[in-house]
């Protein structure tokens, strides 16, 4: 089911703006429940989680809708249903465009928490994502503690890190370079379609692996250009024709700001303080979020466990290899319905 | 010494063009002998090996004046003092610019050959570089296996990857999508400075490595931005400084023309051909190259070593861990040495 749910009134940003009446693109599975499972996307990604999820949902499958109830939402800034740089300005003035306010993972969370008030949700069983969708898992740990039974963040790391957020950059410098871009203030139908392009080309490598490219393309030509370029000049053009500018840039800066420790202490204690049961998914040909990197990060959570999904497609495996992570979050979850069954047994998570 | 070589009249060239007098910037270190070292260098490097290589060059190093004679050139279609785009036409037409024909590894190493015919220079004790440094040392091997003893090549694969072809191509997008770039026919004081910069910082990041990164930069900010936004920023703006947005496409087109197999035949059967005694070395961090890739090279090679160079610095090791590159070089060459004058031990290089 789809819902379009607004949050009346003035919305406080982490970074000091405010947002009036956010309206959310909601997409629900399943009988509606108190308790529910919640589904976090990835930086393009939308509320649609059984489309670029499909694999996930069905019989024997995470997400169930004869047994369980499942939750997604298209995140605060983004372009495709929230309220995003996109979106009509409360005043009419049309839309946010550049002026949109910066937003954070914490805030993406602190929107789906007020859905899911609507919603009339006070527990989430799982929270589970990738990449950006991680993020906001991790968050959801520490900032609703009380309201998670257990996370599966996937390829993702504590804090974007350095090596993300210098990818990151170079994109920003294709789009904002872009003169097209107009520091932000460009109409809607003349945006900096060539910076956008080249940014997404950049992130496409990013998101896939060497030897899967190498398999995949090898050095075979189509019409002339290597396969590989058509690949991804396709897949510049493909999100062009689907994404804006101005939400990429907000959607990018909100991954480069994501850091668990920001403004409550060290990392390593703050990940101490995630009281949820914890599995994190690393990719091992993941890199954009060096499979280590995700290891450092179930290694700081109290009875985390760590999980290695074996993929050949780098970090867009959590998309691709759906089969083998759908098996191993699932296996992870019924050994702890298992486990708790039997009495004694509790530390089998640890 | 620094030494402008001219060759006089028509140089065809691969990939069916000409140019014309072809002049090429020429370092030597040593007295002169009819047996020489050559170093190949990388996409925007020059001559002057003893600046960008400084940690090879000395006593106890692999280039020792003292002891013998090494060479360095530009590479045909660069800007640092060899003949490329930003040349002028012998026509005096003006410089070449977007004209300038495509020059494949081999032609650069057509030009090096007959610069050392003109040298004098008749044997290649050893041939090494690292890159597209690597790629020309194993034309080298093949092209001109009588005059070559020893090749080292450094952090590159039989043939350019379908990953670094797609490196390239989002690099070509930044640049080419530039309206700067005007199809390549851009005035030199108005050249596609942006394109170019994000080109090089999406560049930066593929020859670093996401550890380095993180001990390096952390989340830690420089006026308000991520260090290594600033770092990457301070690295395309040097390149800008001092390289052409032209003479960049030419020569990550020969890049992603590098494949031992073209024209030739299979590229497992032209693999077994090399003669020269082969040290190749990969980089334990590189992503650009991955170390697989490298160490799929050297066990085509027939007798060849291979030697991982531990590094945190990714692709760019080669440049920064000089230390223990020259140790591994050295420790191989003398090894070479030792087991020639005593008899019978000549299969320890296989």
């Amino acid at each position: 089911m789809r819902h379009r749910v607004t949050i009346d009134g003035v919305f406080p940003l982490e970074r000091g703006g405010t947002l009036s009446d956010v309206t959310v693109d909601v997409r629900t599975w399943g009988r509606h429940r108190k308790n529910a499972t919640l589904i976090c996307h990835a930086l393009t990604g939308d509320a649609d989680a059984d489309a670029w999820w499909a694999g996930l949902f069905g019989t024997d499958r995470l997400f169930d809708p004869a047994t369980g109830y499942t939750v997604a939402m298209n995140v605060l800034g983004s372009c495709v249903g929230t309220t995003g740089p996109t979106s009509e300005r409360p005043d009419g003035e049309g839309t946010y465009g550049a002026d949109f306010p910066d937003v954070t993972i914490r805030d993406m969370v602190n929107i789906q928490r007020r859905v899911l008030e609507l919603l009339n949700v006070q527990k989430l069983d799982l929270v589970i994502g990738g990449s950006m969708g991680g993020m906001q898992v991790l968050e959801w740990a520490l900032m609703y503690p009380e309201m998670v039974d257990t996370i599966v963040p996937i390829a993702v790391g504590s804090a974007q890190s350095a090596w993300a957020v210098g990818i990151s950059d170079a994109q920003r410098s294709a789009i904002t370079s872009d003169p097209k871009f107009r520091g932000g203030h460009y109409p809607a139908d003349d945006p900096p379609r060539d910076g956008l392009r080249t940014a997404r080309m950049f992130a496409m490598i990013t998101y896939r692996a060497p030897t899967e490219f190498s398999s995949r393309f090898g050095r075979s030509l189509v019409d002339g250009d290597f396969a590989v370029q058509s690949y991804l000049r396709y897949q510049g053009d493909k999100l062009v024709d689907r994404f804006d500018a101005n939400t990429y840039l907000t959607l990018i800066d909100a991954m480069d700001s994501h850091d668990l420790g920001r403004g409550r202490g060290p990392i390593e204690a703050i990940l101490r303080r995630i009281e949820a049961r914890t599995l994190v998914v690393g990719i091992s040909s993941d890199v954009l979020y060096p499979v280590g990197e995700v290891r450092e990060l179930a290694a700081g959570i109290p009875g985390a466990r760590f999980a290695v999904l074996d993929s050949n497609a780098g970090h867009d495996g959590f998309l691709v290899d759906v089969e083998a992570l759908n098996r191993i979050v699932l296996t992870e979850l019924r050994e702890r319905v298992t486990e708790e069954v039997s009495p004694g047994s509790g530390a089998a998570w640890a």
